[in-house]
């Protein structure tokens, strides 16, 4: 499945080069993105994919607090489901809103999750293994270290989850014990609290985002202690293999959780994930709507 | 008149239906909902149907004091016009706005009610006559029951007018003295004070949104004891007709003016409503832009 | 170049007048409004003009400060970039964020200024071109007055620079000392602090909007004695030439730079600016994306 959401990807890709970037895919179609939780940048992905599939885009900007007053959440979506919507992009901060939607919709609804609280974030885990393909070739091989806030990241509970499904050798998750969740270990991971040592000979690294709100927690002794630690430098990627690629999710804090020099430098691959991120979402999205693998084909 | 705007929404509740539910009948016009007040739910059924008659769609959100700064809304309707747009969708909290707009705009430009303080809501009550007719079939031989805040309702007053017009047998108002209009019976309804006795044998029930600000208000006893006197429950809907339907213009307030029981029950047509609300508004916006009573078929 | 811009935009200017008002230009382009500073009407004009031209729009709209929070202006349009949008409508409270930009993101990148801080704001210099050729045929002979905030105006800044490279006979600025820049001479424009005195014999009167944080500042008198010294009147519009011309960028202050009778009577061309800033955008817009000048011809 996994596999075949990066395939289709792979003809989208070629459809964001081109001048014109528009395929008839989901013309007429309504796709409403419904964000409890601002995410500009997400929200843009999401709207900047389905209008080069031709759909008709709504964006619903909401309080998470607002279906709390007067009216459901399930009222809401029932409404939208009347109004002939026939896609709901969904971001909340509460984990399981997504799989809550979905087991509440209309069969021929398709709901994506953008993100559920700490859960998962899984079009953003699908494109990070689309880079990683692209540049990498072959899952197998490959040792993957995570580096950063693992406990809070629905980012690394999608990634750790599809490396394992892809067959990756080794997957490694790296942080402060106070940003570790007590039971990583059953994931199948292994975990490191020296950035260093947890990137002795990996292929691929990926820098979460620090959450500002952790920074000014209990959890963690203080930013720039933080980036001594665990901020990735061009001295400490040197653990790494010489051709090891640097990931981030972003938006990215510079002097917080990576250096500029790595960030800005030849094995950055962050931008590229930008990139692959519109091509995973035209594919999760044309794919859900029950068109089938055979997409990207402009008519 | 209205009975046209019935007749056109037919054939765009089969559009709504399609897989692409787009007809190109405004391809190229520009429509603007200015919205000087909020409504999400409302913004978004014109925005819907404007999308799907291929127009443009500008959303404009302003605050109804912003026109009172520097610039009168005049100003602001004369520079959209000079833009060449085409058609405003207009709510504002003033009564009278939408009226004083069409008076001031250039004759071809297409000016549409969303709701203008406390005095009409017409596409509100269009798509409520619409869901009757789809149910009943005929007007004439109706008994028609509106509950609620008739006083603060610019819904109910477009609701009495519409049924008025279509010559339905009867229609009664329910509500406590505090939420009625003094002059109410000039109107030519049957006022009630008394739920059940209103109720008695009507065929068709619409409750009315309960606006938060008058929950809290001296004109109300609390919000649990207007419950107990005008919430619709299962119990004092079996005064009505045992086939009458259930309407309500949402977003609904359950357990305040409607049990979840009746809400979501098999006499409910709410969500109906939001359905047929996207047939009428694409129904008034073409009819409005002067395409004829012949809409809807797809070239 | 001006003069191509004004050329282009007469082909625009008969597109905006029909019923479909689109020509495929842009299709499948992405327009990103990138706006740092409020501004509702020209972010419209903008996103108008770019529909007209068939491209995808993206309002993004941020607080100026959010880029300084975490990511960097140029992280924030390295993602954009990334996301393979073709064009950057941008406004900016800080002066150079257009040029600075344009010197940063790749090289097929359309970047356009929208307003930034006092420097310029080049495409609303451009519609007013456009309107003065429109009604006055030549350059060469006219004498214009530019009347008001000289010295806080990005748009005096663009219409100076632009009247000067047309040729204009005469450059006037009128205004009180203290909204006057202290080396406005060395543009070749004369100055005058009495307005009777400016507008002697002009075939142009250019009002400019005066800011409210100016009026509540120490720089002006009051907004009552600004109006008796400077607000434009049927009676000092009499010195001018009797055919002379009134435009204002809008939004207009009634009662504070402009009288009603003024801005509403025959000599006043200011809606028709409105009208022919959609053209010069959408001149603009498809001039830079490297259409050529051979634009409008719909297919």
């Amino acid at each position: 499945m996994i596999i075949d959401v990066l395939d289709t990807a792979e003809s989208f890709a070629g459809v964001t080069r081109r001048t014109v970037k528009k395929v008839p895919l989901l013309r007429g179609r309504t796709v409403v993105n419904l964000f409890f939780e601002a995410s500009t940048r997400t929200r843009t992905t999401f709207e900047l994919a389905a209008k080069r599939l031709s759909a008709d885009v709504l964006n619903i900007q909401m309080a998470a607090s607002a279906t709390t007053k007067g009216e459901t959440l399930l009222d809401t979506l029932a409404n939208f489901e009347a109004m002939q919507c026939d896609m709901f992009v969904v971001r909340h901060n509460r984990s399981g809103t997504a799989h809550f939607i979905a087991r509440h919709v209309a069969p021929h609804i398709s709901v994506i999750n953008a993100g559920d609280g700490s859960h998962a974030h899984p079009t953003q885990a699908m494109l990070d293994m689309f880079t990683i393909r692209r540049i990498k070739g072959d899952f197998y091989p490959l040792s993957v270290a995570i580096v950063g806030d693992i406990a809070h990241s629905r980012v690394a509970r999608s990634q750790i989850h599809a490396l394992t499904t892809l067959g990756v050798n080794e997957v490694r998750v790296i942080g402060p014990k106070t940003l570790m969740p007590k039971d990583i270990k059953a994931l199948g991971v292994h975990v490191y609290h020296n950035l260093e040592a947890g990137l002795r000979n990996v292929d691929v690294v990926i820098m979460l985002r620090l959450q500002r709100e952790r920074m000014d927690s209990e959890l963690l002794p203080g930013e720039l202690e933080y980036y001594q630690q665990y901020g990735l430098t061009k001295e400490k990627l040197e653990a790494a293999k010489a051709d090891a690629m640097v990931m981030h999710p972003g938006p990215i804090n510079r002097g917080v959780e990576i250096e500029s020099a790595v960030a800005d430098g030849p094995r950055s691959v962050i931008l590229q994930q930008v990139t692959h991120g519109i091509a995973i979402r035209m594919a999760v999205m044309s794919m859900t709507m029950g068109s089938g693998p055979n997409l990207g084909t402009e008519t």
